[in-house]
């Protein structure tokens, strides 16, 4: 019998119930996937195959050709469909092999690509990868996205090398931020002393923070009246599976009874959503919504390259550095010493867990 | 106890029975290992040493010293014997430890190092690294090779990241061609509907395509009448172990009754032959002889030229592609969709493995 | 459950016993810490964080916040302390969290990390990574380094990817120095004839030469009277655990009957000492003082530069070699013909196995 051969040495621990399946993932941002582009991605340990018919439909197929495993993204497009480079196996959008060129064209009947549900909305073509039917319900509503013009709307994707986890801990608890970032996003230490007012439901972990400091950090004090008075400010972020964190955070100066939200201060509505490409490897995608300067697009280009620049060179950096560091995805293996910051991510990472046993015991 | 150290990580799966041993495998080209040379290259996970002794005749040893594992191609001739870089003990050809600078210059029984035999054949250095006796009967005869000028004659060595049994795959499905190469060997869509006519013997697998086309490729097309014209064809495909590939392809506008050969066409006689470093990475080794052009000598450098990179470009980043994609070397495992056209290659699997199992229950 | 990563494959078979632990390892030159500098090195499979009190003196801890397992190097200095750059814990040098920013800033009682005791001794930083109590007798008398100017006095570094045996194995032989080397330690092949004069007590092993040679090595013959003459040398090592080599070796055209030493030769005292960074790759110190030409500063850089590259190139590279192509730590399973030569070597090798074997027993 022949060898195991793992080209990937970190993958050979992994095993099916270390994601979650059965959810929808982002697999690109909308705009990776040209007219005619073939577009692959790893997620999950899977290879997949991106592009869109003509009509502009986003689809998604498993790019590896049943015959001899060849890529499907080193072929052409045919139409709707594609031609396997390796001996021109032809696949319809369903994965069906519609077409071979071999001995009398007979198709064999396993000559089946899998091919998989995607939903293009708000930016993102969201895939879904588990065996169950596909479940649009489960895709949460991000629709606050959608309301408003493109110039103060901005999309962009980093590729982090950590366990997806691990970015989920970072954005659940924002008590990181005056410590890992500089004055962009600085609450001046309040926000450390301060307790998230953390919520569970059935599949969603809520916290919140307000508090107010002088003046807000660089990202609000130049649309405050006083830009360096003080400043009433809100951070509110949800989890859903399998990996979305819906943040809002806004800033005031305008003294109110009622709570803060995006209605009511000025502020932007974000979408951080990670997809695994492999234990220790994280597509990690990201969109925003601002509530204000609505048209003006040469700010929404500058913010978009500073998040991003943030994100990746310290968020990224620090992750990076810490999967290095632990050599495991198993953090509770390693005895973390927990304090009142983490009450969100570890409620996160309980209920990811309880979702996923639910799934194998299913 | 010690842990054991993995420095190659995909070699950690790696078993004896991976192989065939007691088979002919090509080390090198000839021209590859010069009269002076140490030329190191690893064979089936193993260290080789080529070089020549003052008499040109090649010989094989393990590339290790016995006493501390130094690499002996680091260290210096010494006529006919190799003297380690590291304490100075002196091999001869056989691999007999000759001289110990050390103490009172006793040599150790064990002081041995393992010797190959080698047979300098057809512009190749080849190697038999099995326990049986090395059995010259089964070198396979390629003597077309040698009948003719070096003008007609070349040879060339590509290194290829995939286990090398979908190089044998390769070579034995041509219906690829017209799919993954452009128009040096394009069949215009002829070949692929044909079915090879293939006969397999106790040692051998044979796959042979007879068919017209119009005009032929541009191998062909040139040295025809009629350069555009209908030209009748033939591929003629045999593999015999551990890894040879002996392909015949001729042209010709006669008509003819009798059976095509290089004896009525205008072609070539070629040799892909395989030898695997590690089950991940494989040494691919060609040689063609053209029955046309005979003493151009431009003609002949510029065509090796093309067919290498055609080799390395187009098979070869195809291979790796599908060698990563399919992470195992267990090919059977991933349940391939087979064929027609898959008649020969899996026939040659087949073979193979029973030879395997034979060596191995012998 | 989750499973395991492991992003450095060959730490895959590490084990406990691989090091011994309750010894002094040298974790960096003297000279790297700076006074505001947060050093950080991976040892025994563990990352440090090295830096220096206020007052200068040298501290190590676990460079791994125990929160959530940021490197600790990557954040600030406090004074004394260290503030992590992820959430802004703070560490005193013995470990403890002395302030936490998080809600009402209580500190968690496992909040503390490892601390290791160090010495700062012959120009280098000392740590005491085991579970016993330091003990500073273990740490050998080096003190000839201390005796002199500092311009006959250097310290090198070097990184070598071969298993930290291999170096003992390499200095405690010195019959390579013929064959590995140049003129520059040169013994005109005198020394490999001669065994060596090997010595072991409880905790240490000496090998010792005396030769003589026409003329000396380019190290020794300049400062000779007669530079072409007959010189008499003399090597003398001790290995100490868990990984310390000193070696003297002088040279004189004095006859004398006395036993040759650094008091009546010209030589230099030399400290090679070693720490394994992991089972591939380690860290290779040296120090050297020079009993003669006490106040030239610049031969002294002069000599250092030759001597740190031939380590490097020389040996460095024969190791590397020699590593890569073992394949494992496990230097006795390979079956290695060992020779009156390796004596010495051997003995270290089953010295050092004892000792790890006492201390699991323990």
């Amino acid at each position: 019998m022949d060898s195991m051969v793992q080209t990937h040495p970190s993958r050979a621990g992994e095993s099916a119930d270390s994601y979650l399946w059965n959810a929808w993932y982002v697999g690109a941002l909308a705009s990776e996937v040209g007219p005619e582009e073939l577009f692959p991605r790893t997620l999950l340990d899977t290879s997949i195959l991106f592009y869109r018919k003509q009509d502009g439909t986003a689809v998604a197929i498993h790019d590896r050709c049943p015959h001899r495993f060849a890529p499907l993204h080193l072929g052409t497009r045919n139409g709707d469909q594609v031609v396997c480079k390796y001996h021109g196996l032809q696949f319809d959008c369903s994965g069906q092999c519609t077409h071979s060129p071999h001995g009398n064209g007979n198709i064999p009947k396993a000559a089946v690509v899998k091919s998989f549900p995607v939903i293009e909305r708000y930016g993102f073509l969201w895939i879904w990868m588990g065996e169950k039917e596909a479940d649009e319900s489960l895709l949460p509503d991000f629709g606050y996205l959608d309301n408003g013009p493109d110039t103060a709307l901005a999309h962009t994707y980093l590729h982090v090398n950590c366990h997806y986890e691990l970015i989920s801990d970072n954005v659940m608890d924002l008590s990181h931020v005056d410590h890992l970032h500089g004055e962009i996003l600085s609450t001046k230490g309040t926000l450390s002393p301060l307790m998230a007012k953390v919520r569970e439901t059935e599949r969603a972990v809520n916290a919140r923070w307000v508090w107010k400091q002088t003046p807000a950090s660089l990202l609000f004090s130049p649309h405050m009246p006083d830009p360096a008075g003080e400043t009433h400010l809100f951070f509110d972020i949800t989890w859903t599976p399998p990996a979305n964190i819906q943040l809002s955070v806004g800033a005031t100066q305008t003294k109110t009874d009622a709570p803060l939200t995006l209605e009511n201060t000025v502020g932007q509505y974000d979408l951080h959503t990670v997809t695994p490409e492999s234990l220790d490897t994280t597509h990690y995608f990201f969109a925003t919504r601002r509530n204000h300067l609505l048209d003006d697009a040469a700010h929404n280009e500058h913010m978009i390259q500073i998040l991003h620049d943030t994100f990746q060179n310290e968020d990224g950096a620090m992750l990076e550095a810490v999967h290095a560091e632990m050599r495991t995805s198993d953090f509770f293996a390693l005895n973390p010493v927990l304090m009142s910051n983490d009450v969100a991510p570890v409620k996160v990472r309980r209920l990811l867990k309880r979702l996923k046993i639910e799934e194998q015991t299913d």
